[in-house]
């Protein structure tokens, strides 16, 4: 079926961001300029039982702070598999950043298993960007743990959070 | 900047496509879903002196063929920087398949400095498909080469045309 | 020393199998072609107090009836050493199936682990077909835990099962 | 169909071998320990106009000496698809050695391609033994052009030719 | 600025050593030849709540005896970022071996993250020899926890501490 | 045998350098902070009769010029194997840096191979910048033949010298 030139392009991005870093702020921003819109999509972590360092509201905050520039951006929390977020929303594309070698195996095998669960979902990657290749948000409270500098790493009102939440 | 919502969003497909195969044709209507307009970009090898078996026209023609039911799809060549022609033709995008490692590895040098050159050109990238996963044009040509049949693997009249040009 | 002609070629297939996927069926069934006898050997996980989802007994079970058609398949559990325990079943070597670049690595560094341990037992390897090279047991279990629907990816038994054991 | 009990398993290593390394000959001993009989298949390059250093009648004659040893093994030539020959000879497995990711992805789309191709041949892998997993054809035939010792790589007669063939 | 060809060459080569392997001493072994002074740096646990089996004091005192014929080598514990350690300790280098894909990416990015935080300090990486490629504090624990010979994979003394620790 | 205190580290960083780029100078420059004396070594093509856009001579000239600043670093050409090169220089260590995947794999082969040739030169890796992690002699020259700007990628001069040589 051809495309329906008026329908606007949705696609979420969907993430743990525990929390945001400038690497994906930058692929945000980057994601938000193809897209009609774009949804900023937080994994709720409470069914998954993973351990957070951020309860899902305060990340929602965090991105919504970091990304208050871009209008097509909304951030919203999910809870369910990503392909049925998705056409609850109405996108028509997922958004992923690849980094390394190890995110692009991850990827794939999401992808297929995606694709196999919904194929009308497509979804689409980025590269991060020289300067982010480096950058996840594991390693940032990695960093801070030990009392590093990750201010040019998060947003700032992430990097003082992060200092209450992590210093000993 | 914000995004100009009355923008079409154009992207570029670019590749040799010596000759198109069902993964190119895969990965073309899947993109033809995300963007306004795609255009297939063939490669003008006659720069660069590599060694190609169909002339540009003729693998034009191929995809022309394969592609006639998409609407919002029109093929070219170019013999420029990918990121000039991108430019010239008011694209926003790259859009490339990735298939394997090697893919990603190789596509996510060409990212960096494409993005080195021309930060207003964004790459996007899909994923092979699973039966497509396996699939290039020069594995075709060479199971062509060896008289194997290569009628699942390209559209019927490239398949016929290898056939003549390779068979020995 | 040369091979005895007159001996059966055994070869064991371990794993965790929590639970057997299609994928699994498809390996464990391309195998039993290349074998005379083919032992579909299940970790028994209370060694390494793994957290398994399904109990040995109950994962033997599905196997068993997912490969019933497969005369020269058997199913058992193990808990030793897997070079220790290929020599007890007078098994000559071990069989696994490869999916990802992920799937090569740890495979490559356990042969060479097994083999430096005992160098008489040969690990053997199949690529996934193309339509399970994404499948993974807990892929699965996480597709099952959000309530997708995993009918295509496992024997029906074991679709059944998850969605009584996983579904919230 | 289950497997018949009383065929011999028949597998081929196919290769250019030009020429054979220690870590071919590793392989091949390994394999010839798995099938009942394996049969070594020379590329027989003239279909391809690769350059090759040795003729084929000379690659073959290396690897039979030094695979005298090993009963079960006979080395030909071949011209065709990989899967065509497999038939035609009766065998049901091809047989590889895996040394590193890169040879592990190319493996990946052979086997993908060549199961599309022929459903009923599998292919196997090996993995490469430590000492030999850094050790290639082309590595050996480079050193030989700098005047280095390749003795330890490659058969003593093989060493021998390439100081002739090769030598400045 | 011009390195002062009068300072000596110190580098620290951390790690966890949860116990040290044949591979780690073959990788301080080389690492003694190209730099004045090395100083292995065990990771101290505590902070990171991480799982170790033997405490750190043991843990450098199985380093210090495997690594006593080596004058320039000395051991100690560390508990902060590793470059804040490094450059604590006077040292310019970090020195780390690799051993496959996926210690080449996760060095990657704690090289571009350490170099971020403090670029004064540079990592160095030697390749794991062959032998001991397959070689990890984890695999030998986990072979020695099924009652596995690993007297050829680590010090005697190590061997003979894990054989009271693990065996059940 | 302990490492001599009074003796001086000497590297070699052997490479094409067809042309030298700025990721080059850096690896060079952190290099040079290393190793008491570094030996920049071109590969002096015409025994492999690779196709080289520059001339030996010229080559070794942009890398005078590129590394002027940096005392303890000297250029020469060589045409044997580097390890033989490395002895006859006295260096102890032949130093590259690794960029990607490829890079890490390709490396790991030569240096198997070449501690197999002569286990006392050790190679040392350090790990691309991640502004020069995207950038090659070869896409430099890809790039100029098509008319881009390279002026950020490589030393002027050679910008210059790249313009006069491919542009059309």
């Amino acid at each position: 079926m051809a495309p329906d030139a008026s329908r606007p392009h949705i696609a979420v991005c969907p993430g743990s961001y525990d929390p945001i870093t400038l690497g994906h702020v930058d692929v945000i921003s980057r994601a938000a300029e193809i897209f009609d819109e774009l949804i900023v999509s937080v994994v709720n972590a409470s069914v998954r039982k993973d351990h957070v360092l951020f309860p899902a509201a305060e990340r929602v905050r965090f991105i919504q702070n970091a990304t208050s520039h871009l209008p097509n951006v909304r951030v919203e929390t999910f809870d369910v598999l990503i392909v049925d977020y998705a056409r609850r929303v109405g996108a028509t594309a997922i958004v992923k950043g690849l980094r390394a070698i190890s995110d692009f195996e991850y990827e794939l095998e999401m992808n297929q298993l995606n694709r196999h669960l919904a194929d009308d979902i497509e979804s689409v990657y980025l590269m991060a960007s020289p300067q982010y290749s480096f950058l996840s948000s594991s390693g940032v409270k990695e960093i801070a743990t030990f009392g590093g500098d990750v201010s040019d790493l998060v947003p700032d009102e992430v990097a003082e959070r992060l200092k209450e939440a992590l210093s000993r």
